[in-house]
């Protein structure tokens, strides 16, 4: 198929279909659309209806449970761990994330960490979610193993990424989501597709030498923490990642490092595992636990007002602040639809086909 | 002077006196000592003594006071805002750090926002100050600002470090403990005393042209945000920074961005401060706020056992487990002395002048 656009309402409920023909109950199959919809809204197209086929290949597969019983099974005032009980992590994560959010409102802060869960979506949705509350929001997630160390040949992180949300006055909010690599898998597909070489410093061969080649996944390559090589801080990349990992997994019981489940049907999960599922972890800090909300969000409004007007090298590029593309995209696809690349479509109406709904 | 290698005892006795001379009281003086001569220990050259002068200077240009009421001055169960009252930030962060820890004791965690304070070392001494309570440490704080974030000539942001320590059982913890900039300012450092280049991509110059320059600084360029450049990922490295400095000061009411005050006391603060003094922010977790702490450290050992025995591209270079090469440094140096570098012993011996004190 060619390139179309198609309505958000349009996808939105599609997507909604197909969540309840897996067994959703409605409302999870509610939130798991909006999750998986604001990807495709704010221009991350990897983790959007892209996935969609993929998630109902993992339910077919039995690695993804559809009526989940989600439960804290541990807790403290300020924290939680949650059982996925191998949920969509579409819905996982939304309610730890209101769990995280109950727990600030009580004790200022909320932190939990998720096992047993599965792909969430992108991270900003999680973290987002605190923002009306006058909150700090932060999600991260381990991911499959894709990401070699510094030194490492071996694949033993996934990309890991972290969103960070905090709320301003009259200011868009500051939304920072970020893979701890150079570049996040979503790139190389991107390059995949135009058939372009990656730039050196994104990707290595299975031997660890240096590759521009976006299809070296598949060779046994691997991606490289954010930094690049070891003389630009590529340990610091290493750092960021591992923490995560530990922080979403070792915390909460979920497998960690080379030990994460694959997102794809067509690869098994580890036969030894060291936990439940993948883990995620989430926090939400109540700003008037810290100074008066008012008070923050007049001074957010500073900072952003002043990182903006940064005199730049080139008056053609300003200084982005963090959420900015992103909101600027969900502004304009909620007007104008989503475009959605042919290869995708053929594979959503190879879902629709599946399920017997119009697409 | 010539490079000189003093043992930890006496350097230790030296930088004491300093600390009591300049009228810490005789407690304060010993935690900033421990604070100051653990980046010495831990092979952190450019946050240890080497600093000492530099804070006496700001003491008597009366922007350290010696004396000052560490109190906290907001509180939820989890968080706490404290003003250092322009104390040593090596003296006001153990106390800050303090806090947090007996927060978690009670609420599971405990994050601790500081304004009003000054450098404080090396991040990484105050976060592993949780791990002897089967507890994560974390530790950021805003500095000076000489990093342009992507796209900006403008110094806007400092290097911001963060720490993290998580306790493991049999394994040494894991001691994250990085600037977020491609590289430190120390890095620097040690380029200009050997007189060698820089790499391209850890400097740009004042019109924000690439740099090879260690001395670029002098001269208005700037460090640049962990990434090195915009398609390797620089803007997220400018996330991390931005994020320390607004949970180290927006949250806490320290000056932010640009407004954050220089380190030495020959530049004047700026004249119209947004807050009070320089901004950290710090976190413990109870590990059995989440899992019993025995089965989260042992799963840690198996974290760092597997990804210690990684294969590498080259035999002779391993995976290195965040907090290695510093803790060799510190059972090394505490046995066979700390190396200084002959100029900073000509500081050290002017220090030791000016207070009648023998070294």
């Amino acid at each position: 198929m060619n390139d179309s656009i198609i309505s958000h309402k349009d996808l939105h409920e599609f997507a909604f279909q197909i969540f309840l023909k897996i067994g959703c109950p409605k409302e999870q199959a509610s939130i798991a659309t909006t999750a998986l919809l604001r990807a495709d809204l704010r221009g991350i197209d990897s983790h959007g209806v892209a996935r969609l086929s993929g998630y109902v290949r993992l339910w077919e597969a039995k690695r993804i449970n559809s009526k989940p019983d989600i439960k804290i099974v541990h807790e403290s005032p300020s924290t939680a761990v949650v059982d996925g009980d191998a949920g969509l992590g579409l819905v996982v994560a939304p309610r730890a994330m209101e769990i995280a959010i109950a727990k600030a409102k009580i004790a200022g802060t909320g932190w939990v960490a998720v096992k047993n869960s599965n792909h969430f979506g992108i991270a900003g949705h999680h973290a987002m979610m605190a923002l009306p509350h006058d909150m700090i929001g932060m999600a991260m997630t381990n991911a499959s193993p894709l990401v070699a160390p510094t030194f490492s040949v071996e694949r033993l992180l996934g990309t890991n990424p972290i969103a960070v949300a905090i709320p301003a006055d009259t200011q868009p909010p500051f939304v920072a989501d970020f893979a701890t690599t150079t570049a996040a898998n979503g790139k190389l597909e991107i390059l995949q597709r135009k058939e372009q070489d990656a730039p050196v410093g994104w990707i290595q061969k299975k031997d660890g030498s240096v590759s521009t080649n976006p299809n070296e996944l598949k060779d046994g390559g691997a991606l490289i923490p954010l930094g690049s090589d070891r003389e630009h801080g590529s340990h610091k990349g290493f750092c960021l990642g591992a923490w995560v990992d530990i922080f979403s997994a070792v915390l909460s019981g979920a497998n960690y490092g080379p030990w994460v489940p694959p997102f794809v049907s067509f690869l098994a999960p580890p036969a030894d595992p060291v936990g439940e599922g993948i883990g995620h972890f989430f926090g939400a800090m109540r700003i008037d636990a810290f100074r008066p909300a008012d008070d923050f969000k007049k001074h957010m409004d500073n900072w952003i007002a002043r990182l903006r007007s940064a005199k730049t090298v080139d008056d053609e590029e300003k200084l982005i602040i963090p959420g900015d593309p992103e909101r600027e995209s969900e502004e304009e696809r909620i007007k104008s639809g989503i475009p959605i690349n042919g290869k995708v479509l053929d594979d959503l109406k190879e879902v629709a086909t599946k399920f017997s709904i119009q697409f």
